[in-house]
């Protein structure tokens, strides 16, 4: 009789099952069903292939197309599908590496004389179905160095020698589908059989292991969907998001650019994207003041001390500017403000009573990212935070951290975000002293905290193990735009450990001195990244209170010049950003022009209008809401405006 | 008989006189009363002795106290006498040099052996006194290199004989008055008689030549005036100056503060420093609104290539932090926000209907300052400037240039500043093609344009010849705060350089390319000088809305917690910053606090105030409003911060 083990469930249910059992088989033990979404499965905190035999007690995550691993195992066996697909149409070509990514998949190879194209997509393709609907498996197979560079020798194919010479023998497995087979340390899925849409995206040359040096290899990137309805939803989305690029919209709207005398990844906000600027900054201000926030203001440089002080010395110096040598003295270009802000909670002596005491900025910020990682507002090296920090008491904490998140709560709902997700990173306790912050009490309270704030505020959240920061526990918040694409904001972060390095602390009602907890927030992000998010997420039509422009005259002729000043002089008093199309051309042009700006509100003005002191009123892409006069339309106007928010 | 000399006066009168004439007489010719008051006189550009005889036609202006250089030369003369009293008292005591300030004088002098502190400045003032009534002249004798070694060989001091290393033979002077000799390039006044009253200052460490490596000189400091009323009342001032110091009152009222981590001349705005922040951004972004202006948002840094097109490096260099290589390329911390805002103009095609176009930024830009320079608020290395360009053509010259005066106006208005002179600097005819950018057409034009606006607005300037900037003219904007002292706001430049180095141009009516006018403007100078002119010229107590927190709520006692708060949370809704003292201390206490910290109005609350929903008001410096409702009070406040703005 086989030994038994003990097989723990997410949902804290404990099983018994005979020892060398696989994750499928467990799932099949439990409905067919499930088993057939099985994709692979997290055994003791690592992805394995769900066929893989479990021989000691374990918990268990049956992986599925719903989770994020089970995904890039599916998109990896994909790469290995492509791989055996072009290995059967261009024989003899050498292959890289084919990992997953965020949206797919790639594989790097050397087709040697082989021309290629996007036009051979096609072919490939149909290629990979017929290979997928074989519905063959994944073998794993443990294999000695020697045998594995003799394989590849054989084959001739020089790169993956070259990445075996850097593997430790013993750890080396090679992964085979029907003919194919590749050095890969897996997992995949069961059969290929699930992969039933393929699709080839593009083509780009990448060098062999990044280096310029080195060989340009072809690199092919793909998708695959278990459904192929899947695959229709995701390709509409991706022609939408082309639509909604934020480059693209960012150019056409006149939000931002870039000049080649200021640099790369240094964007310049035209005045359209410094009027959403200064509109997102407004809101940001009147709500963190009705929520207690104080705002501070703080230089763009300190010397090498503070970032010693603070630790980001010289363990994050790579994502900083080089320094700048004054009076003998280095300083650096700030790459966060939360070392300032503690300078300033430092600059005064701290009462209990002074707590909770939050300090906010729009501060500007610089880290240097690699050129070719720089993408439109996405990463650039230059960006303005929303950000604040929170010194409280341990008693303050769960209030502070929960009011943190109706904030949250409070701007998705204002910019009509849906769906969000935020991951919750801990501690391991066996890494404490090392890779955390040595207070394991302090670490299990406030991690109950902030789960019990999560469960109360009925967030959607999940947990992850082992990803908090060095000085206490992390939210990662994820939003997807009305596209469903993932953007990631910045994190939300407790902090037990810089209050010490900074030596800050407020006297307690006994007249001790204590350290502050510290709360990092940013829910609005970088104005950056987030305006980026709200040019795809909005397709640029962006509410009417956020919108550069929000009302475009239009005179009929140069005739009514003046009553058009007029008005926009009448408009700026109450505040609406208006802008008057003084060209001679027709209106039907001007209608057409102001509507490809995405000005919500269009005033078309003429003889009528100028004798009735009146407005015709015109909406973007909605059309005419007919005549009224000035006053009407400022109440037309806020209620749509309000409607619309 | 003797020669002729044309003699041209300021007001365009020319007058004969016999070759030989010394100011002075040509003054004694004009009048008796006159000639009492010239203390030297400007003869063909350079200021001279009033007693030098002049041989040649010249232009001459006399000066006397009300003129800065006339101010100069007494001042210089009484550092003489300063040094002469020393020499007497100390005999064998040595000299360095002894220049006019600002407000004053200073002379270096290594004591020897004497022991020295303010206590025995009266002791040297009584001698000064002494010796200035003497009423004898300062007599100018050119003498060679060699003889002017000797004398001050025989004399012992080798501070003086290393200066005179410098100097080029058959240029030397000497000035004597009464036992005393100086070298020196002169002028000085007609007679020691003249001054009237003598205060020694302040006593300082000055090492010789400003090298720390050599000698630690006395620095002592004086002033003088021609009456006695002018130093008390300058005396009065400088008690009321050290009162009103805006580093003191910085620190007291938590403003700003520096910190070592972050270095010398960074400023760290406090909670209260960032609310007068906000306060005048709000204003000024409202005002610029309203007259047109649109703003953008610039990164701190720029590459090389940026500056070497505006011209800026390497002529500027000593003036910008050093570069930070990246990518292999200089990159430079901003020091002006103009080659940023000229990139954004080109970033889009312009056309005379997008003119004038004018971009304003409260731009933060970093220029390095010796450390020894650095100042409080006033010199510092990190600013955030009230800057805009504005592009135009040449027809809207004029009314753009009287726009921006108008603005000026309106701040003046705004913050009392009864007292200001604006400094037309112009470019010299001689100079075109080398100092000056050489448009003769233009520069007339332009300064003819810019004269007749500071004539039709009726400002108070003055034109100063051959001080423009080379690209165009420019007008230095002084101020005076509420107690005389002068401030030096930012300049506001007319340029029709930079659109040719930056290639700026918008499509006439003609559909031909032109380059734009360009206004550099910064009416509110930078945040860091205004606010601390700002907090001299109102002595801390600011106007209601400007102060950092509008209204104090004290509680007579805990009882009253929950009812202050409440009042606090009204408070905002009305945009009234506010906040709750709420220790367990007196009243009394609670009042004189909240009177230190300057704090514009405050509100008790205690059994009858919570009772009949109403507070009991007191205002900053008054004293007891007596009690209002709620309601009352937002219309007591407003009414209130309106009739103080």
């Amino acid at each position: 009789m086989a030994d038994k083990i003990k097989i723990s469930f997410p949902d804290g249910n404990v099983r018994e099952y005979d020892a060398g059992i696989s994750s499928m088989d467990i799932a099949k033990s439990i409905s067919e069903g499930l088993a057939r979404n099985v994709l692979s499965a997290e055994v003791n905190g690592v992805v394995w292939d769900a066929s893989r035999p479990i021989t000691t007690d374990a918990t268990l995550r049956l992986l599925t197309w719903n989770d994020k691993e089970g995904k890039a195992t599916f998109w990896h066996s994909s790469a290995h599908l492509l791989a055996e697909a072009l290995e059967e149409l261009y024989p003899g070509i050498k292959f890289g590496i084919g990992p997953p990514i965020d949206n797919g998949f790639y594989y790097d190879v050397d087709l040697g004389d082989n021309e290629f194209s996007s036009e051979h997509f096609e072919k490939i393709e149909k290629k990979m179905n017929e290979l997928a609907k074989r519905g063959v498996s994944f073998d794993r197979q443990e294999i000695s160095k020697s045998d594995a560079i003799a394989y590849f020798e054989d084959k001739g194919d020089e790169y993956k020698i070259e990445l075996l010479q850097d593997l430790e023998d013993g750890k080396i497995t090679f992964y085979t589908q029907g003919n194919f087979t590749d050095l890969c340390r897996g997992p995949h899925i069961p059969s290929t059989s699930s992969i039933k849409a393929i699709k080839l995206l593009s083509v780009a040359g990448a060098y062999w292991r990044g280096d310029e040096k080195r060989k340009q290899m072809t690199r092919i990137y793909g998708i695959t969907f278990p459904k192929k309805t899947e695959m229709e939803e995701y390709l509409v989305m991706l022609e939408e998001a082309k639509k909604r690029d934020h480059r693209k919209l960012g150019k056409e709207l006149e939000i931002f650019t870039f000049d080649d005398d200021v640099g790369p990844g240094l964007p310049l906000w035209l005045p359209n994207g410094a009027a959403i600027i200064e509109a997102l900054e407004d809101y940001a201000k009147k709500t963190e003041e009705e929520a207690g926030y104080v705002r501070v203001k703080s230089p763009h440089i300190a010397k090498e001390s503070m970032y010693l002080k603070s630790g980001h010395l010289p363990y994050y110096e790579d994502s900083m500017f080089p320094p700048m040598l004054i009076d003998n003295e280095k300083y650096y270009l700030k790459s966060m403000n939360c070392p300032h802000h503690h300078k300033i909670f430092a600059a005064t002596p701290k009462s209990y009573r002074d707590l909770p005491l939050r300090l906010a900025e729009y501060g500007t910020c610089y880290r240097y990212e690699q050129s070719g990682e720089l993408f439109g507002l996405m990463r650039v090296r230059c960006f303005t935070m929303n950000d604040a920090h929170i010194y409280c008491t341990e008693e303050q904490f769960e209030e502070e951290f929960s009011k943190v998140n109706d904030l949250y709560m409070k701007y998705f709902e204002t910019f009509g975000i849906d769906k969000y997700l935020m991951r919750f990173s801990k501690h391991d306790p066996a890494k404490l002293g090392q890779k955390y912050i040595n207070e394991p009490e302090l670490w299990k309270k406030t991690e109950d905290m902030v789960r019990k704030v999560l469960i109360k505020l009925g967030v959607n959240y999940v947990e992850v193990e082992d990803e908090a920061a060095f000085y206490g526990p992390k939210i990662d918040i994820q939003i997807y735009s009305a596209i469903g694409r993932e953007f990631t904001l910045a994190t939300n972060q407790v902090d037990f450990a810089q209050a010490e390095r900074f030596d800050l602390s407020y006297t307690n009602e006994k007249n001790e001195k204590e350290r502050p907890i510290i709360l990092h927030r940013a829910p609005l992000s970088t104005h950056e990244r987030f305006i980026g998010f709200l040019l795809e997420h909005y397709a640029g039509h962006l509410p009417i209170w956020l919108s550069p422009k929000q009302v475009a005259i239009l005179p009929l002729s140069d005739k009514y010049q003046e009553y058009a000043e007029k008005l926009l002089n009448y408009l700026k008093k109450y505040d609406i950003r208006g802008l008057v199309d003084n060209r001679s051309e027709s209106v039907g042009k001007k209608i057409r022009e102001a509507e490809l700006k995405k000005i919500p509100v269009m005033l078309i003005i003429g003889e009528n209008e100028e004798k009735n002191n009146s407005v015709s009123v015109r909406i973007h892409r909605e059309g005419d809401k007919g005549s009224m006069n000035w006053e009407s339309f400022i109440d037309f106007f806020n209620k749509l405006k309000e409607e619309r928010k």
